[in-house]
């Protein structure tokens, strides 16, 4: 079995050794060196060149290095061969550690202080308990419900919002187009997880901040396209939000021009909140390549209807 | 009994009604409402000016709001009776919730994706596991023993160093003057909780900051004092410091022309990390005015010649 692994972010040696640990010797090949296509079973790809995957005459199988496959499904000449995306528990891990970063930055008035250091100025603001804080997630599926069961933990205040009816112990949960209103009003601080799909794209928008407290905070760690940039500078600039973190854009790098750049209630960090890291989640994809050889279903295949 | 509330920072209002609802109705006086200054029986006090405890004849017991008493043990008028330091679990809390989020920030290098941003510049730093940054905490006390057990429960590698030695699960503890560079070789982030007495007090010097690994970061939750406001300035400019967050200073309000304000690398709050909230800390006043009135000997009574 011949695997390609195709990624500008992920390192081949460490997926090739954590990969042979687990199943022993790989036909492993990384693009651009791909030999002879025919002979390619499967493919390993984070954000592979549009049409790589469909010169693939005997593609069995397309496995993500990410939890987001939208920019796959994007290609039109996708195969129609099972994709499967990476659910790892790192992903998981580094998500959730990386959510309660943002919002302990915010519940303890972090941005505040460092507004006030620019112009010199003590002022204390007493702390409050994390219940105070209200923290909403919209998305509870393989991150979103981790990341909401922590914050939960954490002792925050925290709703959510799925498409779907879920149910979180501790955890008020909304669903559904109608419900967005009510969830929102509700949030201090808003944590973008959904999957990008095309009724989730845009759905931060300017009627979803005008729903959201005076003060309350987004951030998106979800994908850029489910935020209308200019929804969020004018909500910003008004004083409605208090500010955003923005780990994802609608082009990345986020081109240097962008008046995200310099907005100073806007903070950018460049998509590094959920990582895959192959100690881990090579588990998972040497679980699939075993499954592909028995010929037994694979795990976390996509519903490209669904689009996750 | 007569009790003086003397406080710039604490609300008398809810530490009134918080007492009153476990003890009934009370004598309860706001400085510099004083009446009769012989009436007063107990001192319920935040950094009272010099001289004032000394003026009450018929004091019995200091009760602090904060659980550093240093302030207090600087007047060499303070009445010869028992003087409580404040241990609640609001100071707890709020604490181990601070020092997480300024863990948090640094391993998930938001300082530097923030310098970044200010030159509009993308890249990457792959996260790593919370095992990967070593965290030291120096003082194992009421406030440094939870601070460190709740970094070890998170997952980073979490050493502890204390005056006389102490054992904790899962942290290496290190004690006395002779292991401190020993300890301060393996902190990536280094979280002072010491209490202030003539043995610490400038102890985050240069002498320690060489010992701490290139790049490591100084988090001073302590007291102004332990620090030598040069040394970390000189360490920070070198670039052998990475940087620090501050919240204790000499001088509080730390002043406007203080070099701290203008270091990109330094963070400053002003004196927020830990809080005592009256919902919860009125139960160990209210405990000790008991015991006060029955003559049983008070809780957190601090051992003046230790300094805490």
């Amino acid at each position: 079995m011949a695997i390609l692994f195709v990624s500008d972010i992920d390192d081949p040696v460490a997926w090739r050794r954590e990969l042979e640990k687990r199943l022993g010797p790989l036909d492993f090949r990384v693009w651009p060196e791909i030999g002879d296509a025919a002979e390619i079973d499967v493919a390993l790809v984070w954000r592979p060149p549009r049409g790589l995957l469909a010169s693939l005459p005997n593609l069995r199988a397309i496995l993500a290095l990410s939890a987001g496959i939208e920019t796959l499904l994007e290609d039109r000449s996708l195969p129609d061969v099972p994709l499967c995306r990476m659910v790892d528990e790192s992903l998981v891990v580094t998500m959730r550690e990386f959510v309660l970063a943002a919002v302990l930055l915010y519940h303890r008035d972090l941005d505040r202080y460092e507004a006030q250091q620019r112009r010199a100025v003590w002022h204390m603001r007493p702390p409050r308990p994390a219940s105070a804080t209200r923290v909403g997630v919209m998305g509870l599926g393989a991150l979103g419900r981790p990341v909401a069961e922590a914050l939960r933990d954490f002792g925050f205040t925290v709703r959510g919002w799925s498409r779907t009816p879920k149910e979180i112990e501790g955890v008020a949960c909304f669903a559904g187009r109608g419900a967005l209103a009510a969830f929102a009003g509700g949030c201090d601080v808003l944590v973008n997880l959904l999957p990008l799909t095309p009724e989730t794209e845009g759905i931060l928008n300017a009627g979803l901040f005008a729903a959201l407290p005076r003060g309350a905070v987004v951030i998106n760690v979800g994908r850029g396209r489910h935020l209308v940039d200019a929804d969020l500078i004018e909500a910003v600039d008004s004083g409605h939000l208090r500010g955003a973190l923005l780990d994802v854009f609608r082009e990345e790098p986020l081109p240097e021009d962008h008046p995200f750049w310099r907005r100073p209630n806007i903070r950018i960090t460049p998509h590094v909140a959920a990582y895959t890291l192959p100690e881990s989640a090579a588990e998972v994809v040497a679980e699939n390549l075993r499954r592909l050889s028995a010929g037994r279903p694979l795990l976390h295949v996509v519903d490209r209807m669904r689009g996750y």
